[in-house]
């Protein structure tokens, strides 16, 4: 796929706030799951019609998540903003699949963000795809908005909840956006294995000086590399807000946790910056191979001028027809010519040795 | 045209606050055009005389529009300029098609912004030239002043108006502002798909190892690209400023839209870096295709060479008129010489082999 | 001009404040003229002593403006610093010509500016060179300070002064140092509009692929850029704190002159910047053709190689002086070798052909 | 060992805060020790029960230094956690053998630092592996965690607690963990010296124009700077917020301890980007070596063929077969044709060395 | 000398406090002067036992200037730290000689700062060595330390104090600082004027096209500018901390001498750093000579291959032995091949001018 590709056409030139997807074409319908559970109650029900999807009462101290998978019904996503009272621009950032991962917090008193996973699509050449992924923070819910590419990514935090499994259910909506978000840098982490994977089978090549190793390759794995990287980036400023400024919708016990997760997403972007050094230097030491076995071509074709060019004169001078050309005559002269090729070829050989060309 | 051309000669070394049109020479007339709107009034009148380019009054709750489709016509613009009393050194910015995008606060009550819209003057090389495109924002008017060489790029606003559909009816100058902006950073987006388009093709060639490719294109795309980022970058801290500082003119509620704004604009800077970074590695991946043919030519020559020089050398040594040479006495010498050169050629053939030059 | 020589020996190891010239030798005699000016009165005089001097009684309204021409007699200048009461190291950054631009606020009550005014030596090659140009500004008065090198750079001020032109005569000394600032500022515009001849007439070349371009242009133009920008660089900061603090040397109606010059001084800075990318691109452009060019050659040489080697060895091979080499007898031996000589080149040359050598 | 190994798989999807040991796996038990002392007791004993782990009580004035060597048993970890009251997200970093270097105030009254020991792994090409070592430092309390892959990194700082030399019995915890620090940046420069002894053996290489000085040494001697670089950097951050914050547990006194220390761990990164710099020349004087080679390669090349190519061709034309070559009857014919060959060899000669090739 | 023998073994694993010379050795005995000065008062005795470096009792109005000159005796620079209460992490950093130049403010009432000389230890190679050199600024007196290197590099300002030129008499110890001070960045001049003359003679090759200018040269120029420049760098920010900051030690009017002597170090740094610009372009230039000439160097030899293998061929048709190869028998057969020769190599040569290869 081309990368340029990757940006398709905006709304443009329409009056702004009006939603537009411009993600790949999708014949699914939305699927909606919405969950509520506190510490001692948890309900799991697939929502047929926008009533379902309905966060709690305030009186209910449950936790209301949300789970949408597919943004490209653009009314659903309308329905459901007037529903929870989302401002219109934050559904355009929920659809609009090529936005930047970025945080804003609401005065209305939830946050939003709005961030990509990262998918290998392909081994060899290593291809990575990003999936748009948006969350709302409210007071006792979480939206979590997915594009309807693969398989269900929040599968292990449901299973958690379900199994009642480590501190998610005794927590509120905050903890349940950071387990959400864990999920998410984790899987950075898988995509990195790949990417190391496919690192590792390079710098074989490189050091076992394949010649045959195209050095687009490893431009392409730069590529994906920049990619992931500036996809991540941001996330790295979204947290650092997170954990210092004071969100209402945050507890102060919750902190820690985000804490963890930058330290993560820092970890991946020092990964990622070393895979980057690691592919640089790649190739450089391949360019080096390749214009030290140019040399060694230059040397070959050298020696072997400068070798048969004397004695092809000398045969030459031999082959001409003067009438009188004492040497011809000799008994020995052919043996003569022999040996005066022998000794210059010798000291050919001896006069690249000691250039150390040889 | 000459990138370094763009810049033409300033008004050096006369008064400052003289105006002084430095753009290209253009002979068509100043169009004016005051639209006036409330929620229930629209007004759009072009404008033949002074006199109706005033502001309203106000005391009657409406907004204006002032668009003024060119700026070579000095007088008129200074006329304009002390009809809404703006500061002379504002309009030297107005009518100066070099300057940078800037914003600046005055403190007489009015914001002024100046920018650059971008067009896509040719495709093939792409060349992307600028208009160059200011807003005065006052308490209840807006004036737009555009360079007369295109048709006019607010026309999409403009039916909006008309057809009253979206807020801006609704809104104040500020939103106006909004609007006309967004009008603009839309078409960067236009822009953006050209040079994407243009990448592809770039792209495309590279990938076919197209051995015609001129890097000059590379290196002109490259320009373009920096070029407009040279151009947009201000604004994204125009735009920061706009929603970070208080400002009399702009609407708490209109804020978020602006907001918006600096996402696209956001969008726009990174969608250039990751095609500026394209850019490059096209560039590497070129000069390492091309530097490989050339490795492959060396080889070439170096094999032929190789093979040839001492089958040459074989054939002169027989080709020598000494009296006394026994082999040519020989019955099989001539096919014997056949079978050594036989030798010679397959031996080299399997040290090139085993060289991996073949 | 060497840059080095830029460069020269300053008053080391000496006691600190002790005034030494270190610019180039002159032997012309410094010239001082002390204007006087308020809105209704103008006195233009030649200082002949140093009572001439002096600055105007704080009784008269009037603006007293120093231009002294020349700074290579220290005694003077020590003499002109007891005279205003200037601080003895203002004095040695005055004649200091290596000095790098700089604003300071002394408590005393007055601002003392440094900075360069950039001459055009040369043109092809470009050539910059460096004046000194230093200003004092205090209550009622602003000194320049020039090198004697070139004729009065100020003189556009003077005859605006003279025919009361403009607003310089309405307003005090802050006006006064804004003005004689545009007239540095606005040569820089000159400067650089002599570079970008200087650019294009290389760029040109480039395009035109001139095989004679040096590198060395190329390089000296990066260099005089690089000069250029170090020089005018200083500025930026310098008006920005002249913005930014409260001087009680500077009006506050005069702030939004000194912004129109900081814009302007950006806009030279930017146009620097742009002009070094295109030279660095230009750089890349021409070494890409050189590295064409010999990829050309050496296709050339392999081609010939190809083709000559093999059908020098065919004749070779029927230049041996076997006596049994059944070929030579046959009688259409001698046509048949050229059909097999036409053969083996038609053969190259379809194999170069389908390698896209030719 | 691939560097891309170096990172394992973390307990990914997994609920947060569950402790996963990802380094290398041990047979070895952990081993613990603690060690209790004021200024006028010691106490050394290994801890084989947790009980033999826990602090002093409060009442006693005593510092506890609890020295666990071994981090791949989580259970004990755990254990620990729970006995000193740590937050389980610091068990979690203590154990993530891949954490980056940071330090962590908690709110609980304790400081937490983690950072990398490095040791030269192997000298030629050099290798460095990193220990994952970390403190907590308590009211009354260190708690110093380090991997068990070498011998007992902080020996030193146990002998001199036993020896009562220095100043670390009379101080408290604020000390002891300065002193342990100490340990670590020392141990920097012993791995900074062998990196040096590496870079000079290069460096002599280089100068000897040693040809067969693979780059992939210089290459591989530049990452393990790199690395050494990017795990020493966040250690600048890290000692500069404990000397400028104020921390309960940090003592007035011994902060000028840790500003020395910080001194030298800035000394530290200073010499390794000097080594890098040197590295960079180093490879780039390589490069021009190697290029100039080529180039005197080509240039004997050339003069090979030059001389030859013309003499070649001269007794060709004498070895033609033509009837009627009035040259081939001259009495002194072949002596000419040798005068002629020695004209021309000498005129090439004349001509490469005006051009400087010979 | 190998740069990375610069650094030496330091004291590691010890207690820290430990002091440990790592300078070269040196037999020669520290030599200690004591200078007391005032307005009128001025003494100057060398100190033969440690009551001779005592301060002046605070009673008296002197400042003592206690010249310490060499620092490789520890207990003697232990027993003058005792004398004058200094603290022993400052000592330490006294004496270890790869300290980085720092500024420290101690609590106890005096400055510390240490920075290091440069000297031209070598002009062609240039090499630059370093000196370690220290001072302590108290309430009355300044205590000055340096390597016993070179001779006293502080004459100039004794001189100045014996015949009581300039200001320094008539202030206190700030004063003396700034002028031991201006002596160390004086000097910087001296030894940038000579790598200016290295860069001067490597330019005057460069531009003559010097084949034999090793590149090497130029990259240990860049290398020895960098080393400067480390050294010099810190001192921008300490002088500038102590322009800021409000340090007790450093009387308000003299605060503008050291504004004058951080002017003198930027310029110092902007100095260097066009220098390091001109040895980079030096060496593109070289680069691009060089390549130049490879250049040529291939065309020459394409050129002669491609003139005489055609030429070559034709001869060997006409030395092949054939019975029956009519043009042998022409009678003006030589003639004709000739010029078919002629007609060849011209046709080559027109070739080659309408490619511009000659």
């Amino acid at each position: 796929m081309k990368k340029t590709k990757r940006y398709r056409k905006r709304n443009l030139l329409t009056s702004p706030g009006t939603l537009t997807y411009i993600g790949p074409d999708i014949a699914v319908k939305t699927k909606i799951r919405r969950i509520q559970y506190s510490d001692k109650i948890f309900r799991d029900e697939p929502a047929h019609s926008l009533s379902d999807c309905a966060p709690a009462d305030q009186t209910e101290p449950v936790t209301t998540w949300l789970d949408v998978d597919g943004i490209h019904e653009i009314s659903l996503i309308e329905k459901l903003g007037k529903l929870y009272e989302l401002h219109p621009l934050l559904l355009e950032d929920v659809v609009n699949t090529e936005h930047k991962p970025k945080l804003e917090v609401y005065d209305a008193g939830y946050l939003f963000l709005t961030l990509k996973m990262l998918h290998v699509q392909s081994e060899s050449p290593i291809e990575i795809s990003c999936e748009h992924v948006s969350f709302v923070l409210g007071d006792n819910y979480v939206i979590s908005f997915q594009e309807e590419l693969t398989e269900d990514i929040f599968k292990p935090v449901l299973e958690r909840l379900q199994a009642s499994v480590g501190k998610t259910r005794k927590n509120g909506p905050d903890y349940l956006l950071f387990a959400l978000l864990d999920v998410v840098v984790d899987n950075y982490f898988i995509v990195l294995e790949k990417l190391g994977d496919s690192l590792d089978r390079a710098e074989d090549q490189v050091i076992a000086g394949a010649h045959d190793l195209s050095l687009k390759d490893l431009y392409a794995l730069k590529r994906e590399l920049s990619i992931a990287r500036r996809q991540i980036w941001p996330l790295r400023d979204m947290l650092n807000q997170l954990i210092r400024e004071d969100n209402a919708q945050i507890n102060k016990e919750i902190i820690p946790y985000y804490r963890d997760l930058y330290d993560h997403v820092m970890q991946v972007l020092d990964t990622i910056d070393s895979y980057r050094e690691l592919v640089a230097s790649l190739a450089d030491v391949h360019l080096s191979t390749l214009s030290n076995r140019m040399n060694s071509v230059m040397k070959t074709l050298t020696i072997f001028s400068a070798v048969f060019m004397p004695l092809t004169f000398i045969v030459g001078v031999y082959g001409m027809n003067f009438e009188n050309m004492p040497e011809l005559k000799w008994h020995y002269g052919y043996f003569y010519v022999w040996g005066l090729m022998a000794v210059v070829t010798i000291g050919m050989i001896f006069y690249f040795k000691s250039k150390k060309w040889m």
